[in-house]
Order: structure tokens, then sequence, then C-alpha cells
């Protein structure tokens, strides 16, 4: 066995509290490299004369990637504490694998050998608003989604959608607007929306705030957002702001101050400020996010500011009832600041959800201290490279999902936001190349995988953009130009998600087969009574599947799901032989049901 | 290169703010298969028309174990933000390793490809009293140190160290005792005591506390405490008490109101009760620590006995002036609880000491958000193998011993607790079978070692003892009885210790030269301008080292260091050549110093 690539550490995603009573672990090993795992586990106290008492436990194989396996189990230790090992079976040897290293025999001796969950503690556990899985998420950019009070327009405000967007100009979007709409979205399906920031800000797009206390006027005043929760809430719709907490505005009054009164300023401590006085040219001597000067980073370190701060992420759940936040630039923050959000939110409403900004591997804010998940950009990034622009393969798109798959925990990944595009990236529909059949088949799978999926607006009637500012365009409200057929489809894949908890985060997900010859791949849903099993043709041609690639397992009674005229599903009764074969169009896929 | 071995993740031992401005960056690769490697860094948010911008720099081989070598760099990023990844040097191939896996040029087109350091933010950073250091613990198990106030004796007290302790046996030591013996104390070197639990309890040993808020009546009261704390303050010695805070004592009140009032008392959800009655026999049906009915588990989720025991760690600092708290079974209690305790003893003293008792991998208390330090378990285990024991050889041992040097950050390790026994193990003389010469050795390690030791009361003057509990003897204070050789050699390293910051914690270590053969480690200290090397003879055998083994770099001045009569040192130079070679005699040590 290569045992460098044997890993195995706790409490992250490799060893953690799935709830209050169950553990999970984990472990990776070289791809192919080893037959079967047992875990060997007991309570740390559990000593007769024989030594230290132990039971095994198979684990599953999770997941692959390019160079690993995968292995996972769940126990239910009897006194919420636990030593382990790890007994690993290749064709020619038996190694046990603990904290001290390996091992020919279990050591009984001495348990300090093994690795260790020393407790589970209720209050350690991460534990995300029951709500969030079962919500798809449908992101407005404000100042684009609708135009319901044109007397809020701001001096200069364009006709809707009467020329492309800039990164300057205004077509006066507003509350009244998305109210006015709430019956398209409810129509469609979704159950959650994601405002980009709606405060007193300079720019179109609101990220560099005047004022955390106000809205912005051209959005309307207090009681139309207020309106607005309500009316959501009436719908069943939860409502999420966007909290630029790591820097602000130029124009926020207390930098302000700072650059009129300069060291004498009752609030020079509230920035990360180098020397004085500050100049914003020709570069910032201060602190900012990126190296924009317009936006100077807060000293969140502060205890005023933090005060500041938390006071407006309590304001607007206890004055406004919002259910969530999203952290822009989240990861740029300190920690410490980020755990005491959290007791200040949760103490608000103990049910809101907080969402980070961050790409990279967020596993260090996602403990339970402090986020509930975090914007899932692995996911996009996989999702976007196959489907959409048919830049990697098949396998390589299954090692991306794997990978996202095991890099937290499982209560985090289902309640993972799976984007497949936002205001900071091109829309899906150029991204595929105005390929719609690909974009279709993004939403399947982003519809069906473990997580909360979001939905940019405008997306599912098929409007197209690039990079900021292409993709902030004013949604298209034209029937005649909307596309239909798309937005049919997609409101069905988010009825199957909602009615059909399998479809959405009720299973678990493995790959069935892939095929990187034939651009496919094949996937499945499953949990302990039934399986749903995604055929998948990311080719340009028609492609064969055989039965048995398909199916992995004793044959039960197989139903297809048929997608009929209006979008419906009828599900009908398949006579399948192992030997037999499937045919899946171009950019196209097939549902089976197994029970 | 062996992909599958290399291993890097953001946030804990891997890459971590050393201080408010330089991060460590660490990399595992399998062992001797990475010729060199280099740290690929820059701002995320530096672009120009050729892509991101990056530059690069050598890492150092810091250390290797039977698998793998580690690999770190020093790194200051001036905006405090960093994206990195590693460029790989092998005989016959270059990788470079990201967050998103293996390339074989440096993808330019888009830094999220690269591993992140997001923001270093002074709030997060792992900062420790600096004091800490520079402290060498003693450790005190009060009843068993001095009796100096036999008035305060309990029923059935022994005369002093008349027989040998049991589990139920007094012999009345007291705080006027250890008043008594400060000179002494001060004569050895120490400059901090760590003592085992003072409080009102029913056992000899104090860990099953009945009132946390007063001291046991047989140590004395609280005036003698605080004159106790006084005196050591006074002669430069810091106090640390133990704090048993997973679980109560039987008799502790809010227990016994339990066991009377049963489902009606205010105090049942002080505790983790699963049914009433609560009954402790046959066996207790309530969480306990390990399987004991008389140590109850406390919830410490419960915000009353939050409020309760924060006050209590309050309390003994803010009335007591005690410097530091050592956690009893601190695993097992919430990470939430501790980071409130963190929060409340910092605010009442900003450089006490927070040490947990955790004998496994601690990284997710080390954080900065939780503990300054863990009792540092695989250090002992590794140094009681190899030098008392003489059960691993020296691969194996210097194989421990860089585990334990890269398992946490530097600065973590700088603050470890060293300990090479104590009141839960037998005493190091009884685990190196009364072998003086081991025993020397052993100190030789652990005083010359990065961290913060601590000796075992008694250990000093060669007391010996077997397992709890015999190694809880009374203190023998017959200067006759003493050894006082070993006192001497121990005062002697303290000195060398506190006087020469490279024999402490003021340089790195690294190993120089392993013999198995010879059963013989050569290390060194070394910073900037000095470089101290110690040859180890851990054999029976008077053993060769060719000097060239010894030094592995150009030869400047050496001088060594002997140890004269007075034990004091003598500097002398050597006049060496790279052919020549030294020797030393069995279970012996030379230390040389080269500028």
């Amino acid at each position: 066995m290569y045992r460098e690539a044997i890993y195995h550490r706790p409490k992250n995603n490799y060893s953690y509290a799935y709830d209050e009573k169950r553990l999970h672990i984990r472990l990776k090993t070289k791809k192919n490299d080893v037959d079967n795992v047992k875990l060997i586990h007991g309570d740390p106290y559990d000593w007769d004369g024989d030594g230290w008492q132990f039971s095994r436990k198979d684990m599953l194989l999770q997941a692959s990637d390019a160079l690993f396996d995968y292995w996972i189990v769940e126990i239910t230790p009897p006194f919420r504490r636990l030593r382990y090992g790890f007994e690993l079976q290749s064709e020619d040897e038996k190694l046990i694998f603990t904290e001290k290293g390996f091992y020919e025999t279990a050591p009984t001796d001495d348990n300090s050998y093994y690795f260790c969950f020393p407790f589970l503690n209720a209050a350690d556990v991460f534990m995300a608003p029951e709500w969030v899985k079962d919500t798809v998420w449908y992101q407005i950019f404000p100042e684009r989604f609708a135009n319901g009070n044109p007397s809020l327009n701001p001096a200069g405000t364009l006709p809707w959608g009467s020329t492309k967007p800039t990164t300057t100009n205004f077509f006066g979007g507003d509350f009244q607007g998305v109210i006015d709409k709430l019956d398209y979205l409810v129509d469609l399906g979704i159950n959650g929306i994601y405002f980009t920031p709606i405060f007193k800000a300079h720019s179109n797009h609101n990220y560099d705030t005047i004022d955390y206390m106000e809205i912005d006027p051209q959005f309307g005043d207090k009681e139309t957002f207020r309106l607005l929760v309500t009316e959501c809430h009436k719908r069943g719709i939860r409502i999420m702001l966007d909290a630029v907490f790591n820097h602000s505005g130029y124009y926020f009054a207390p930098f302000q101050d700072v650059l009129e009164n300069q060291e004498a300023s009752a609030y020079k401590d509230w920035f990360h400020l180098s020397e004085f006085p500050i100049v914003h040219t020709p570069k910032p001597n201060y602190d900012t996010f990126a190296y924009f000067g317009a936006m100077p980073k807060l000293n969140t370190e502060n205890p005023e500011v933090k005060a500041y701060l938390l006071n407006v992420a309590k304001y607007w759940i206890e004055e406004f009832d919002i259910d969530g936040w999203r952290l822009d630039v989240a990861n740029e923050v300190d920690h410490n600041f980020w755990r005491e959000f959290r007791k200040a939110v949760k103490q608000a409403k103990s049910d809101a959800y907080i969402l980070g900004e961050i790409w990279h591997d967020s596993m260090p804010w996602l403990q339970g201290d402090q986020f509930d998940a975090v914007m899932n950009y692995p996911f996009t990034n996989g999702a976007i490279d196959f489907f959409a622009k048919d830049k990697i393969n098949a396998s390589s798109f299954a090692n991306v999902i794997s990978k996202v798959l095991t890099m937290y925990p499982a209560n985090v990944n289902e309640v993972s936001f799976n984007l497949l595009d936002s205001h900071d990236t091109p829309r899906i529909l150029t991204l595929a190349k105005e390929n719609k059949d690909r974009v279709k088949l993004l939403y399947l799978f982003q519809l069906s995988f473990i997580g909360t999926p979001c939905i940019y607006y405008g997306d599912e009637i098929g409007m197209a953009g690039g990079n900021d500012p292409g993709c902030r365009a004013c949604m298209e409200w034209e029937v005649q130009n909307q596309d239909q057929d798309l937005f049919q489809y997609v409101k069905l894949l988010i009825e199957l998600r909602k009615s059909d908890s399998l479809f959405g985060n009720g299973g678990s997900f493995r790959f069935l087969h892939i095929d990187n010859r034939q651009n496919s791949i094949v996937y499945e849903k499953y949990d302990k009574g039934r399986r749903l099993i995604f055929a998948v043709n990311n080719s340009e041609e028609t492609i064969k599947i055989p039965i048995e690639k398909l199916v992995k397992a004793k044959l039960g009674e197989i139903e297809e799901w048929i997608f009929q005229e209006h979008l419906s599903i009828k599900k009908k009764s398949t006579l399948v032989k192992p030997t037999s074969t499937i045919n899946i169009q171009p950019l196209s896929f097939r549902i089976f049901e197994i029970k």
C-alpha cells in the first residue's frame, strides 16, 4: 500500500459531527490501491484484561478523483466519545493506520495510538437552518430587475433596457418593481431571493456603501422594503441581503470624516491607516479592497466598528425580518469578527442563514462557529467547464465534483450555495456560446445536486451577457423576448426538486459511469428505498450506454421519467435486459427510477 | 514525483501567521522525492497585461520523518494578502502544485487556481504570553510537596513520608510548606509553578471538586494562598492552577442537589442527565468523566454553568493574581466554551497562560481562539521511549520529534508544555529503570528543546515511583537522601536555558546526524549568528562520531562546553580537522559551539 497517500486528520471534513449523535469519519487513500477499509473504533475508557476494547465497521468508498479514493462511515458512539483507527486491506497486505502511524496488528496496550474524537458536544455541531436545504435561490441585482416606481429614478436614468449596461449607467430598478413581479417568481417556483446590496451607496452596484442603516433612495424607502419582505414571506419566499463589511465606500461618513480631519478624526481607527495625511491618489496609503481607494478596508478589530456593524446585522433582521446575510469578501475579514457576527445574528433570529463569499477552500469558516455556507465556486467552475464550455472531459468533471463532495462535511454540503453564474461572471448562456441545450444540462445538474441552488435573474428566460457590466442588463419583461421553453424547463426542475426530496437534498450522490470517449456521465441520487439515475450526454452526437453501466446493481423495476409536452413528468416502466443499451440524444439526458 | 504524497492545506500548521506581519508556509512531500521547492507567491490583485504577477522564494527542508519531507518558508506580504503555489523540482521533473491540482507551468490567466491566505488580520494571530517562552515550570502536587502547617492536617494524616502513597492516604502537604521551600525552588532556578487542583475536594488528588470558590482547607486559607502568590511573584515565579471544568466532584453542591431533588432540582440542567432518578450504581445513568460516577460531566453549554465557571476563572485571577490555567480533560469540553473562557481570562489578565490537557493532535484548539498551548505528550512519549526506555531507535526518535515540530505552527511550539512525566505517569527515574545517566539525557534534551519545559517535583533530586499512586510520594527533604549531583545538573541546565536564549527558545532546532547502529543523535540549535551542537550517545558503549557528520557545514571556530567540577561551564577551543572524530562516553553527551 502507498502509505504516503493515506490521510486523515480529525475535526474537519475527515471527522465531524453530522448531528448531535452521529459522527462521520473519512479516509483518503491512493486511487485503486486499497480494496476495503474498516473503521476500528471504541470508547476510550473501555478496557478489560485483554486491553482496549474495540469493534470494526466497514467503510464505504464514497468518491474518487484523479489521485485518491475517499472512504466514509457513519457511527453513533454510545457515550459520544470515540477513539478510532483504520484497517486497510489490499490484495497482498493488511495495515492498521493510527495517529501514531502504521502497524501490522491493531495495538491494544494503549489507545493513545488511535485518532481521537474526544466528545460530541452539541454546542460544536455545525447546524445550518433547516429551511435552507429546501430553498431555491434567485439572485436579484436590484438596479436591473424591474422599475416599479419611476418617481424614484435618479437623475439621468435611462429607459428600461434601452441600451447596454455600463459601469455607470442607471435604469431605475427598485423594490416596487420586485413586488410587482412576485407572481412571476412564484410561478417560477423559487423560494429565496438574494439581493446584491440595497443600502445607500454611490455606484450602480452599491458595493461602496455610504450608509448601512439606510436603503438607497432609488430603491424605495424602508416602508417599501418592509412591504417587500412581508409580501415575500406571505409567498414562502425568504430574503437574504448582502453585507459588505470588509470595506466601506468612499462616501461613508466616517471615512469622509477621516479625509477631512485626518489624524484628528474620531474615526481614524475605523480603518487601517498607515500614515497621514491619507491620500487616495496616485496610490491609496491606507488598506483597501484590492487597490481601490474608493473602498477603504474597515478595521473590524476596533470595538466601535464591531459594535456598529453588528448593530447593522441585527437591525435589518429585527426591524425588517430578513432571513439571511451574504457576506461580501468574507475571507478578508477576521475570524474573530465573524464569530461575534454569528452570535449576534443567531440571537436576533435563530434560523437566519449566513453565507460567505469565498472562492477558495473554506473549511476554516465552516466549523460551526462562523458561516452556514459559502458560495460554491468549485462547483460552479466544474459545472461551467464541463457543460457550458466543454473544456474538460467527463473524468475531470467527476474529479472536481468528487472533490466538492469530499472537501467539506456532508451537513455543510447540504446547504452549500450552488451558483452557476452571478453579477461577477458572464451569464451561463454566454458561457455556453448561446447553446441552450448546454444551459439545460447545467440546470439539470445544478438542480439535482446536493446543496441549495441559485438562479441569476434572467438566466431562466435566456438572457445573455458577458463579464461585468454585460451580465447586469435589465431584466427582459417582454414575453415575446423571453425564452418560454427554457422558463418552463427550469420551472419543472424546481418543482421536481421541491416535490421529490431525492431529487434535491434528500439523497446521497454518486457517479455510476464516466465515459470520456462518449463525453457522458451517469450519476445517481439514492437513499435506502429508491434510486434516481441521471444519464447525461454532454456530446453533440447521439450515444449509447449499456444498461449494466447505468445501473450497477441488481435490476429492480425500472421506470423512466418522460418529460411530456407541457413539461410535466410521466413515469413509464421500461423493460430492460442487462445487455441492452439506451440511446441518448446529443446534449440531452434521460432519468430512470429504480425502487 | 509522487503526487499523492504532496500535501498542503491553508490555515493550520501548513500556513499560518507567525506574527502580525509574517506568514509561514509549509509543504509535505514524499521523503527524498523532491530536490527543491520554491514558493510561487503574489498579491491576489496584482495583474498586468501578462496576467497575474508573482515571485518565487526558496523553501527550506525543515525536517523529515519516516515517510515525508517537510518544507518551510517565511514571507511578509506587503498588503498582508497572499495567493501562492509551489514549484517542485526533482531530478527529472518540474511540477506546479496549486489548490486545483498539478500543472506543468504556473497558470497566470486566473489566480483562483492558487492557495489563498486571504488577509493577515491581527485579531486572528496566535499570540501566547511572551513570558511563557522563558519559563521553566515545576509541577507541584500540593498534598505531597511540604507540610508547613500541621495544624491543618486532616484527620488521619500520616507522618511525612512514613509510608507509601496510596489512593486514599493523606500526608498534610500545604501552602505554608510551599512558601517555606521557596528558597529551594529559587535555587533550582524554576520560574513557574503548576499546581494540580487546590480547590475544596474529596480525594487526595482534588480532581473531584466540591467547591471551585474555596481553597481546600488542608492546604490553607485564601490569605495563605494570596501570600504564596505574592511571595512567588516577588521571586519572579508565576503560578498556574488546574481548572477541572469537564466534570465536578460527587460532593459538588449542585450535584448533591440533583441527587436529593432529582427532576425537581434547579441544577438538573447543570449536568447531562438522561433519566430520573439518577443513580450512580451499578452504572451511572448520567454522563461522567470516563465511567466514574463520582465525576459527573458538567453541562458547559448551559448558560448558568458557563457563567459559574467563567466567574471561577476570573475570580482566581482578579482576586489572587494567578498567571495561568491548566485545563483538565480539555478536549471533552466544547470549543464554544473555551472560546468564551479565553475571552474572560484574557480580559481579566491579558498575559495569562491557557494550557489544555490534550494527549492527541490538538490543532483545532491552537488556532488563536482557544488555548495558548497543550501538554506536549507526543514529545513526552518520544523522549521517554528513546532516552528512558531505549525502546525506539534513533531514527524513530528523530521521526517523532520532527513530527512534533511540524504538526503545529512555530509560535505554538515555542510555548508548548514539554513534560517528561507527571502525577499521571511513572516518574522518569523509574521509567529509566533507575539509570540516572538516562535521566540526565532526558533533562538535557527537554531543557535544550523548543517549548516550555516542566519538571515534576522531586524528579530533580532522584525520586522514583511507578504509576499513580506511586508517583505521588512525599517530597524528599532529607538532604542526605536527595541526589545532589542530579540537582546541580538540572540547576545548571536551567541556568543555561535562562542565560543563553539559543539554548532555549531563541533558536531553531534541527537534527544533524542520526545513527541507529551507534544509538546516537546529533542535533543543533541555531540562529543567524551561532550554532550550538549537541552530540548525544544513547548507548551503553563509548562511541566515535566523525566531525564532519557533527558539523555539516563550513568549519568555523569550534569551542566545546566543558562541565566543570561544580557543574559550571567553561568554553574551550577545540582544534578540529573534518576527518577527525570525537569520542562520547556511554549515556553521555558533548556540546559544541560554532560562531
